[in-house]
């Protein structure tokens, strides 16, 4: 995470990932999530908040999203997902407007389990909700020596096309994840436009300004500001406002997110959709399928050790690869504590008393 | 294609497609290459040329790259293409060295047949060359109701990792398509870098400054010097030098495309891969595995008539969609003709004078 959307030391408290998780499982539980599916909400956003992925978190998810969610009716706590078709290596999932990391979750499950059949599974999901930190997917099918993609789409719009000046698309994020030996994962877990929502959500929950260029105003003029780039939602594809910089390049590849998701579910494109639905695309390959796999490790360490030993900018000690940060996150707030704002984490346990959830962080 | 990397009028001789694509196909079976595959190459290149994809085309190709990899041994002319691994969703091809072009498009070919059987279906093709413009693979899954992906990587590197100070990737390209119904098929096919590796061939023919931002000088300095874009090799990734704007989006998805293409296909990656091979990853997913094509196609419509109906910055008369300047390009150079530089017209009269290839252009 991008150094001044952390959370201050001193506005911190540190909290540990298991007894985090416990809670926030009791807290689905008694606004009416089944058991499985609580237990899987809370594992997904607490390994966000440990992978250093503070934007898809219990800190800032729980409050503005999902309790809401759930209380005004946007999210269905007792979903009956269903498969609408399949093939042997497809499948399109229903997901009654439940939470969308526990149809996200049971989605990719079925993707890797077509893969080890056939080599390769797609499971599309319908009428889902925000399924939380994307990367979560494609490690379940890391850790079974798979290839793993996720997509997703939906919600009101925010990022606006190339030469377009109203926004058309989500932020559209996609994951790639492959397994290494030594080294972790691989895992890109991007969104479309410049900056993820979280991102000018955090900046503007932060009062601090943003980098000038992921977003213009109301008035189409690039702002700095956090607030207004969080009210005017205006963002920017990845690359820009400029077709020379390759903004047509991003532009296209949300649009392409967009239509692997809403267009391929069936659900439907931006306002055509139901704004309190989402849309995922989940998919896994064997690799040994193609190839052995652990040749297939073996390479992706020498891959890796060659771009660690690329020469570097003055003043840069590394190259990062995709997935690396957040894998140093992991080890690190596994051991210390995950940073949470004090006020958010007084209202977690202001919630936790109101449930009468016992408090242990 | 960007308008000052057209070929200007005063210089250009306009040619038919289909005599083109028969003087080709004829100067290929001269070179060694099978009829068949002679065929498939010459209608990929002629089908650039007609897209106004000039850089993957007759023009610029041949003479640089096809001619001198079959004289030099570089390119295999007659290949022993071989299946090693297959599964009902999955192939892994050896291509033996030949027209990438002719690989890719087998490879095509057998994903769309598996995802007809299966739902989805993917080929990752090792020890090939370049295949040209990557965008014509996925519209063979187009044109079967099919949704399709193509990648490929390999060749010199290019491309530098966020804070790295060498070129590392190729321009690793990916391409997504999708049939509509009355619209052309979406078509993304984009270099993962900011500018596509042609881009900077094509500057460099024809003498143009190019865009600050495309690339680094030999002191890492940007430059707006053609020739030194093109011998410099320091090309920046979609998002550019910046984290902040999202440098690191488009590295770690030319690191993703490359890891799909050389790792899973065991061709290798960077500096352990022979220069002179290249990978492709080609996939196909079949609509009607999932649902109704023509509601799917229906949708596509409607998404993209939204688009089009989105209010535009000033001075830009429309919204593109990825694939219609390609596709309007072919309504019009399938009508008036292929504009081909002189100096390249003169060269290709030549060469099949001098290969004893009737001229009909």
């Amino acid at each position: 995470m991008i150094d001044f959307l952390q959370v201050k030391k001193e506005d911190a408290v540190y909290v540990q990932g298991d007894p985090l998780k416990t809670m926030i499982t009791e807290i689905f539980t008694k606004l009416g999530v089944s058991d499985e599916d609580s237990a899987i909400v809370a594992d997904i956003l607490v390994a966000s908040d440990l992978r250093g992925v503070d934007s898809h978190g219990v800190c800032y998810n729980i409050k503005r999203n999902y309790l809401p969610g759930i209380t005004q009716g946007k999210i269905n706590p007792r979903p009956n997902e269903q498969l609408l078709t399949e093939t042997t290596a497809t499948a399109l999932m229903d997901g009654d407007g439940g939470l969308g990391h526990a149809s996200a979750f049971r989605g990719m499950n079925i993707a890797i389990k077509k893969a080890g059949e056939t080599g390769v599974g797609i499971v599309s999901i319908k009428n889902s909700t925000h399924c939380g930190m994307l990367g979560y997917y494609p490690l379940m099918a890391t850790k079974q020596d798979m290839i793993g993609i996720a997509m997703t789409a939906g919600g009101p719009p925010t990022v606006m096309p190339t030469f377009g000046t109203e926004p058309m698309l989500s932020t559209s994020p996609l994951s790639i994840g492959a397994p290494a030996k030594n080294h972790p994962a691989f895992l890109l877990d991007m969104a479309t436009s410049i900056a993820a929502g979280g991102k000018f959500q955090i900046a503007n929950l932060l009062k601090t300004d943003i980098p000038e260029g992921w977003g213009l105003d109301e008035n189409l003029e690039p702002t700095t500001d956090g607030n207004i780039g969080m009210t005017a939602r205006k963002w920017l594809p990845l690359g820009g406002a400029s077709r020379l910089m390759g903004g047509h390049k991003g532009f296209g590849l949300g649009l392409a997110v967009d239509i692997l998701c809403g267009v391929l579910s069936g659900e439907g494109y931006l306002k055509m959709l139901n704004p309190d639905r989402l849309t995922h695309f989940l998919m896994a390959i064997d690799i040994s399928a193609i190839r052995p796999v652990e040749e297939f490790k073996s390479m992706m360490d020498d891959m890796i050790d060659e771009f660690h030993n690329c020469p570097k900018e003055e003043g840069q000690p590394r190259i990062y690869i995709a997935g690396e940060p957040e894998w140093e996150a992991y080890l690190e707030r596994s051991k210390n504590g995950i940073p949470i704002h004090r006020e958010v984490h007084d209202w977690l346990v202001e919630l936790a008393r109101e449930m009468n959830v016992k408090n242990i962080i």
